[in-house]
């Protein structure tokens, strides 16, 4: 164990300057305001649960998460998302009259860094959750809300992607015959990894007709004429059932007007064990991972209730790279002061102020470099000595 | 070790719902606003720390860290307080110029409770930093700031306490010979333990007129007329600086127009080691508690930076305690639609929205109960069946 160097911050925690702050503030502002118009409630939950419910709750690796003891001896953790920590609070306490609860949130969720590889241990997700409403019409509201928001934040060239949990898995069971022996396929597609999936298909000692509907899934991306290929390499059941939700999906989102900005991808999965339904990932210019995500899930049972949901997060900092960007303008005022002219300068500052000026009051003997510090100002002016005879 | 019910939080940590996330969000932001209009600047900085390094130069005492160990064997704590990590962004980043920085936060903090006592072990602090710059127009400006965003955010009845760690320090040497000695009577002092106090100094072996001078100390509370009491019982030296030092800040407060909201108090002391001249407490109301503390301090030495520095953090959760008030205005409207008329409701939720009015849209066939769902907006109405002929 090295001696650490005293500016030295764990691995993967960051600082957040002035600049980026500003900016992820106005980002934020402009999500939360339109989940709220959409009658999205705020709700906060701690930093730490215990592991025993939340963290075990969570479909977060348990490799990832941030352990603690308490002083009674339970295992702490640092809240690995914030999905499991809501269904929490709406099992015990939003669902005592088994209606339609609409929840948002922003916080910071936390992710163990196994190695220096640039990525954050720290983010900020800012996302919804409508709790125990099952209808279609509800994961369209849902989709149509993150689409609304991150036009609302200024992101313009973006793509939810959208598939069902139910599609894959009942396409492997029929081929497949056991829902063990889909574990690898679907391991293959939550990482993404398509050349793996078709070296493994194509090894499988399965029937020609069978790898090519497994090879088929790849295919089924695009708009609503993907639904009736995908009917055609499916047999009945569970997977019908997902197309006519998707089918009614992409109704309810024609209505909101957003169909430009989404597409069917059924080779879309989730490592988040605990989606039950439609899930989309979205996608915006060079960001080369989803700057958010979201379906419809069943965890709320694992609180005791029987209730479905769904939801999104967005990762603010991965929509901050997406929208680009430069500097922001510098907008302060600097008025220097002489002690002679002290009060002067106050009431100079409080007016500026009250017209929504930002206006730094500075003591010209507290500065030693005036020049320098001058240039951190959009204007400055100097109240100093003897008064002026104007 | 028994088992934990699932719903449990561990022993301090708490849940924001709704309706007081609403109210901290509205305070909040007044105090942000006031921040930046003054020149502040909002940073934030990771949850987690070095004990090393941030743990080790808070003077939050060892027992109220939260700790946990990293892949290296190096031990990390959550943040229990924002001055030090502030201090560690300057130094390492922001001090190259030598000039004054005016920094912001609004962040959680964490201190491990020993035992279930209604105090919370998360709870957000708000606050600045004024770095860099060591006038007594600076201690000024932070105290006027801290009163001006008190008012903004509504708090009417409320006080600036104000003394100096200069003054008691001075006394305590000049009556007791040597700092050690002092370390009871400063303890008594931050624990307010007046009659402790008392006690111990009537038990020294001093002549009364010491002893007097040191019962008299906790006499010194009032406005501008206690400066020259206390001048009275203290020799020359830093006594004298520092009643020099609050007879300038008073002028200084007086020419923002607040001398109402502060008095002086000499007794004030602190646990926290790092302060070095002026400090103040913010009392209001009937909350037992001062919702806001600051002061100035040489905290930044102890990351290789010779900088003076002044900041106070609130307290938003005692902050609301002191604001009181009400429930907040429901002004949510709910439209129920059905299928044949969901594009219409759509498009009626968007206008209303587009004014500012917060709208629900729901599918009727997603609630159980309409009767108790209509309860929870101020307004409903319904786009369901066929079209009305009006």
């Amino acid at each position: 164990m090295s001696r650490l160097f005293m500016f030295e911050k764990p691995l993967g925690m960051r600082d957040t300057l002035p600049e980026l702050y500003e900016k992820k503030y106005r980002v934020r502002a402009h999500l939360a305001e339109t989940f709220k118009l959409w009658g999205y409630q705020f709700i906060e939950t701690p930093t730490l649960e215990y592991y025993e419910t939340v963290g075990a709750a969570s479909a977060i690796h348990d490799a990832q998460l941030f352990k603690l003891l308490d002083k009674e001896g339970h295992t702490l953790v640092l809240r690995p998302e914030m999905t499991t920590p809501i269904a929490r609070v709406a099992a015990s306490k939003l669902l005592q009259e088994d209606l339609p609860v609409r929840l948002a949130y922003s916080a910071n969720v936390f992710r163990a860094q196994q190695r220096e590889g640039g990525r954050p241990a720290e983010f900020e997700q800012i996302g919804i959750e409508c709790v125990n409403e099952n209808t279609v019409s509800c994961d369209g509201e849902v989709i149509a809300l993150l689409i609304s928001s991150l036009k609302k934040a200024g992101l313009e060239k973006f793509q939810v992607s959208i598939g069902h949990v139910g599609f894959a898995q009942e396409l492997f069971v029929q081929i497949l015959g056991t829902n063990g022996r889909a574990t690898a396929l679907r391991k293959f597609l939550y990482e993404k990894n398509y050349v793996g999936y078709r070296e493994h298909v194509q090894a499988l000692n399965l029937s020609s007709i069978d790898k090519q509907r497994l090879l088929q899934l790849l295919q089924l991306r695009g708009g609503e004429e993907v639904l009736s290929s995908a009917a055609d390499i499916i047999e009945n059941g569970q997977g019908k059932k997902a197309i006519n939700e998707l089918k009614e999906l992409w109704e309810v989102i024609k209505d909101y007007g957003y169909v430009d900005h989404v597409k069917f991808d059924f080779s879309i999965a989730s490592h988040m064990s605990y989606y039950s339904g439609i899930l989309y990932e979205v996608y915006a210019g060079n960001v080369g991972f989803p700057i958010g995500n979201g379906g419809r899930y069943s965890l709320i049972e694992k609180f005791g209730k029987n209730a479905s949901a769904a939801g999104f997060a967005v990762r603010l900092d991965m929509l901050l790279e997406a929208l680009g960007g430069g500097q922001l303008e510098n907008d302060t005022h600097c008025i220097f002061f002489s002690q002679e002219r002290r009060g002067e300068a106050f009431i100079a500052a409080r007016k500026m102020r009250e017209q929504g000026q930002k206006v730094v009051l500075q003591d010209i003997n507290g500065v030693n470099s005036l020049d320098a510090f001058t240039k951190k100002f959009a204007e400055t002016s100097f109240l100093i000595g003897g008064r002026s005879n104007e």
